[in-house]
């Protein structure tokens, strides 16, 4: 018996392994949905410069509020949805994951159910564990669109406390209709009412508009959004949330005291100065995945339309033998586990021609 | 019925109050136990320097395993301990009561309990509750040691799954001898067996021996850390623990992917590179605390024995309104809601005058 299995565990946990993706050293990774785009060097010195000045003040405890960078996000918000947000209808945390940990303990949590619509963003699942709410395996169709009358059932039946809803949706890309969510908004509220998270992480990629604006009126909707995606900073664990401003309100009871740390506070606030520039990269990205749909499709595999930075293609009679094949080729892609599926990033001009060598290699070598 | 009302919260969330010392902008805040030097210039210029190398790569995930930066933890608590402690004994999040949460996730939660000895780090409570841990109230004596034989028998009937130690206890400030560890550890591990959590965040300041050493050969006790007091960044938010690593890897299950910003390894590992000149304000400051204590006795106050940054003084009639009259005075000190005592941190030689002015006055005033 090793020390572990003696250990006074949660039963639920024992013979688990934690979540993430391998990280390989390869020429080229396109399997995080990172954004390729290092930070502009303007962009980095005003970070070094707002963090020299907050690590002047680092033996005091940062704003417990976050006031000031909530309301540059809520301007943000404001400016990208054409939605009036305010400072009290914004929360921000490490990670949307941390945002959608504070909500589950709020919302969700022991004696309480969430359901999610699979395949989807795995952390929904993996969160509910974590703090306790049961998780319900909601159904998708064969194209990996929700099945309204099947998700409005299935709420409906079950009862589940929190709704995820994530669109685009991830690892398939795919956005959802502003008509699904508000069919599964109002099934939520007629079987509980239950509070409802569009997790719109990928959402400042999409063909579409954010669905922001129906927080109004609408107290148990959520929209939760990230900075590491769009902005180009995966790396500063900056996730935040708008609703009505009793939800924010309400998960100041589970947050942790001080949880953002003064220099993350700081580049963040640098980070958004920048708006303008990183959204130029997000336009670029756009169409570099409107590009990977396209010569994709031209040799010869499946696709599911996408709205985010990132394609999900096949069909593989053996997914994992064939991201083994594409990382053999020096390009790691992400096996998320769907049986004939494989996604990628959207990464450089040039990452994607050795992505894309890859696979037309790869689909020579299956005809021959 | 206000919004809040009608928001499906959990029921023991309800009519509850956020976490947070209030942050008023006095000339004196001796509240909430911050270091009050501010970090040297050579420092801060070291943290704007390697946060502008972190920010060149910010479009990528972080080390999600912490690798550089719980190397440099695991040195310095070598080095200050005596103890050998490797990379594999430690593990980091942000703030030590993100350390605790991910302890409770792990090793408490829906079903199981928890306890501490009151009055103690409220936090522990709190996030008890927040995972849906059970909280059991341990005694304390009146004098605010921990009452070993009460102590022993609570854990022997109780069987809590994670027992609470806080040495230096705050806000009493007095540390909890070796022998009452080792007597509450045995305990644990008869009723249960439990984990024990050492909470060694003010340890730096005390009279005596950090605890760490007994993590040998004892897989369930764990050590907790922070770098907000000694290092003086609290607004950085690092926690840390020193355990088994049993215990890093069983609580890799519940820590959210991708927790700890670059930016704050970043920041935490240029602090970590300026010890030694920290390591000196701890010294000035354990002076500073010492001469705290024997002014207020000097003054007629009682004064808890104190191995930590801070002192518990009083006996008031009425706590509140004697830290009211101290913020009269232009000094913030912090009222814990113990009846007749309050808080004060240790300040800078001035900041501490103002203080004992303050309180020499009230003494005054009483006696008149």
């Amino acid at each position: 018996m090793s020390p572990w299995d003696e250990l006074p565990v949660r039963d639920e946990l024992r013979g688990k392994s934690p979540y993430g993706a391998p990280q390989l050293d390869v020429p080229v990774r396109l399997n995080t949905n990172e954004n390729p785009y290092p930070l502009p060097e303007p962009l980095v010195e005003r970070i070094a410069e707002r963090v020299r000045e907050a690590a002047r003040d680092l033996n005091r405890y940062p704003d417990r509020d976050v006031v000031e960078l909530r309301t540059q996000l809520a301007k943000y918000l404001t400016d990208t949805s054409g939605h009036q947000v305010g400072l009290a209808n914004v929360w921000a945390a490490n990670g949307s994951n941390e945002v959608i940990q504070q909500l589950l303990q709020t919302f969700g949590g022991p004696g309480r159910t969430a359901i999610g619509f699979e395949p989807s963003y795995s952390m929904h699942a993996l969160i509910s564990r974590g703090t306790g709410t049961g998780w319900i395996s909601g159904p998708r169709n064969e194209d990996f669109t929700i099945d309204v009358e099947a998700a409005v059932q299935a709420i409906a039946s079950r009862k589940p406390d929190v709704v995820f809803i994530t669109t685009p949706n991830n690892p398939t890309g795919n956005a959802v209709p502003r008509e699904t969510v508000l069919a599964l908004y109002e099934a939520a509220q007629a079987a509980k009412p239950s509070m409802v998270v569009v997790d719109e992480a990928y959402i400042e990629f999409s063909h579409g508009d954010s669905l922001l604006p129906l927080i109004e009126g609408r107290p148990n909707l959520v929209v939760s959004r990230t900075m590491s995606k769009a902005f180009g900073a995966a790396g500063l664990r900056l996730g935040y949330l708008a609703a009505h401003p009793a939800v924010v309100d309400a998960v100041q009871l589970v947050r942790l005291p001080y949880h953002l740390s003064a220099v993350t506070q700081a580049t963040a606030l640098a980070a958004l100065e920048h708006t303008d520039t990183l959204l130029k990269y997000v336009e670029q990205l756009k169409s570099e995945r409107d590009r990977l749909v396209d010569e994709l499709r031209a040799a010869g595999y499946e696709v599911v339309e996408s709205d985010a930075n990132f394609v999900q293609f096949g069909r593989f009679e053996d997914s994992h033998i064939a991201w083994q094949k594409i990382l053999d080729q020096g390009v790691l892609v992400r096996d998320n586990g769907i049986p004939g599926w494989l996604r990628v990033s959207a990464g450089t001009p040039d990452e994607n021609d050795a992505f894309l060598d890859a696979v037309r290699e790869l689909k020579k070598e299956q005809s021959a």
